[in-house]
């Protein structure tokens, strides 16, 4: 890790990941590792998902112990992305997770994909920009038809021949990718970008990572137990099982959607459908069916499946539930939709090696770097606040108190 | 209780009563028989707070279980005072609570005072009608000077004579009756208004009430006990015991605020200042306050203490923090603020003897008299709606909507 000493600080070069580590287990080590060999870099810069993440979901351990964790497995410094671009469909995500990897000055952004070709992408991408009119035109018509946007974006990719490569759009992980491609194109960021090939699930290679298990696989094993099981800790590299012990010993718990109905279910009985209705992702009169279905719900997973349709995915409905939960309303999304970049990064920690990177960096910086959560200084960090705020609210009093505060320490130093 | 035997029907005379009955207890019973006596009337009813009451704190067991104990000790209807009306100050609460009952054809009210004298109101009521603006000009002056309402209404009753009878207009129970007469006497409603003196705490009548305490000294002993204790037992009619037991048996608790502390801490914490200003209650500013002291509050009382000054009573605050648990919105009062009479009487049960009365009376009634909670016909009852998912919130899953559907049964039957 001592590259800046061969190379020195002024020339050091980075490589941006964008992550949720929700854990972080040996897939992501891999990644890091395969992406550090693939961009030559000195400095690896991940880009995490905070108290939310994409799918809609609380994680698992909060962003603290989960940037530790990165952090001790390879990741120089980690910085949040704000929850207005993490908790959203792939376009507003790759936008806030590739400008905020841009504003850190990374020379390239790497990504698992099936393939590990990045020309599948960049192909795609030129296939994509000069049948713009006849994609948007299917997906319109198959949104029309009552199709969830991944369906009606598969069909439509298929009207432009954009299913016949390496990449197939209807896959959610292909679909990130091709949005980071497009904003690095499509912003002509001088941002490189990279690929590397995901490992199977089944995947061994003992000698750098273990056993590789899908995220959502380890994810259920530690949720299912409460507890870290043989399998789980196959596919954890040892800093996360640590962290996970150690979060879940101050905390009591993991946390998951269910620790977090009472208080959703208790917001949608005190609303009123006008006020539901204000709330990011509430469309086409999803308001009446949340309400009209709450009267029998007995669980999140219960509510849900009361809820879903074809047009109402599952993704969609946990996304939009975070967003009651957040209190997060259609006017606060209004404010990034059409500012150019990010308005400013947080930094959640570093290595001494991206403290260096940082430090050399940070004077051309075209937005603010912040160490902590400014209190109120902007609406953006009002609603990050909220964010942590509805993630912890689940615990005692005290918990709650010591655990937001984590919020106002210096970043992580590993 | 056959007295519609003796004098038919049609000439049954009804007293109503304006009451919480948190938990019913033998001062209740005393003061029902007494009124009965001094207004010889045939049927008693008693228009009560449902879920919250007028200090704005969750009642200790719910509206249906206080009605039910209340019919088996006297009283023959019981109809529920709108959320909007009964956590309020005086004015509201006793314009919701006497017109209701004016609805209903009572040709007298009849509420508990210190002196048990009607002379004392009624000279009060002429006195302050003569001196109006010199009442109002010091009572403002008062408040401007940063006293609460009560310690200011004290004050500027002195200044008009006022506190030289026999009523203490800073006394909350005095504030209360003479609210009641105010209302009748400013709107000419045929209705005599009768008082009876209450029973000192400490007053024993064996024969018809057994022991009486004060309504706080038998809720604090319940709520620190979490049972029903010897000392308790002595003060409540057995059939307030009786439901008390019955409503733990299932909920599992009696409800008081700190059980509702997560849930309003977590409200705070997702809402902006500009949100919680929109809040009923929420004035002068005390939107910052409540924000400001909600990050080290450890539990209710703890969160109250440190936002209550002179001017912020724990009254008045309890009722905002009400208001903030069940999302009730200044645009919501001004809907009741000026329309003349109730909008419409909510059945909670009645006695066979409340039922004659009824069948009777009802088709002279100008509001409709609803027998369960009209889900969404109207905004009011929105309202109601609200603040019922919000008494039950804490309760697990099944139990809440067990509970909840009570609002959509028939009356009690007593």
């Amino acid at each position: 890790m001592n590259t800046n000493q061969i190379r020195g600080v002024e020339t050091m070069q980075a490589c941006g990941l964008i992550v949720e580590y929700n854990p972080f287990h040996n897939g992501h080590a891999y990644h890091i590792q395969a992406s550090k060999e693939a961009s030559g870099a000195d400095c690896m810069i991940a880009v995490m998902s905070g108290s939310f993440l994409q799918r809609g979901e609380p994680a698992i351990i909060d962003k603290f112990h989960r940037a530790k964790a990165a952090l001790q497995a390879g990741v120089d410094i980690v910085v949040e992305l704000p929850y207005l671009y993490a908790v959203q469909s792939s376009d507003l995500f790759a936008r806030g997770s590739v400008h905020t990897l841009s504003e850190l000055g990374v020379s390239s952004i790497c990504f698992g994909s099936e393939s590990g070709d990045i020309s599948h992408f960049t192909t795609g991408y030129d296939v994509w920009n000069k049948n713009q009119s006849t994609y948007q035109t299917a997906l319109q018509e198959n949104m029309a038809r009552g199709l969830a946007f991944p369906e009606a974006s598969r069909l439509a990719s298929g009207a432009i021949g954009l299913t016949t490569g390496g990449m197939d759009l209807a896959k959610p992980n292909n679909i990130l990718g091709f949005s980071y491609v497009k904003t690095i194109l499509d912003d002509q960021l001088p941002i490189d970008p990279l690929t590397v090939g995901r490992l199977d699930s089944d995947y061994h290679d003992k000698s750098i990572t273990g056993t590789i298990a899908s995220a959502t696989s380890i994810r259920n094993e530690l949720i299912k137990n409460e507890y870290i099981s043989e399998t789980a800790n196959r596919s954890l590299p040892g800093e996360t099982a640590d962290q996970l012990q150690k979060y879940k010993q101050k905390a009591t718990i993991w946390h998951r959607w269910e620790h977090y109905f009472h208080l959703v279910h208790y917001r949608v009985m005190t609303m009123t459908e006008a006020e539901l209705a204000a709330i990011h992702g509430m469309d086409e009169g999803l308001e009446y069916r949340i309400k009209k279905t709450a009267h029998n719900a007995a669980s999140f997973r219960d509510w849900l499946n009361s809820i879903k349709t074809k047009r109402y995915t599952w993704t969609r409905l946990q996304r939009t539930f975070t967003h009651i939960l957040t209190n997060t309303k259609k006017t606060d999304v209004a404010r990034i939709q059409h500012i150019p970049s990010v308005p400013y990064v947080r930094l959640l920690g570093m290595t001494e090696s991206g403290r260096a990177y940082l430090n050399n960096w940070k004077k051309d910086m075209g937005v603010p770097l912040l160490s902590t959560l400014a209190r109120q200084t902007d609406p953006m960090s009002a609603i990050e606040e909220k964010a942590s705020h509805a993630y912890y609210s689940i615990l005692p009093a005290e918990k709650k108190r010591a655990f937001h505060h984590q919020e106002l320490e210096p970043p992580i130093m590993v």
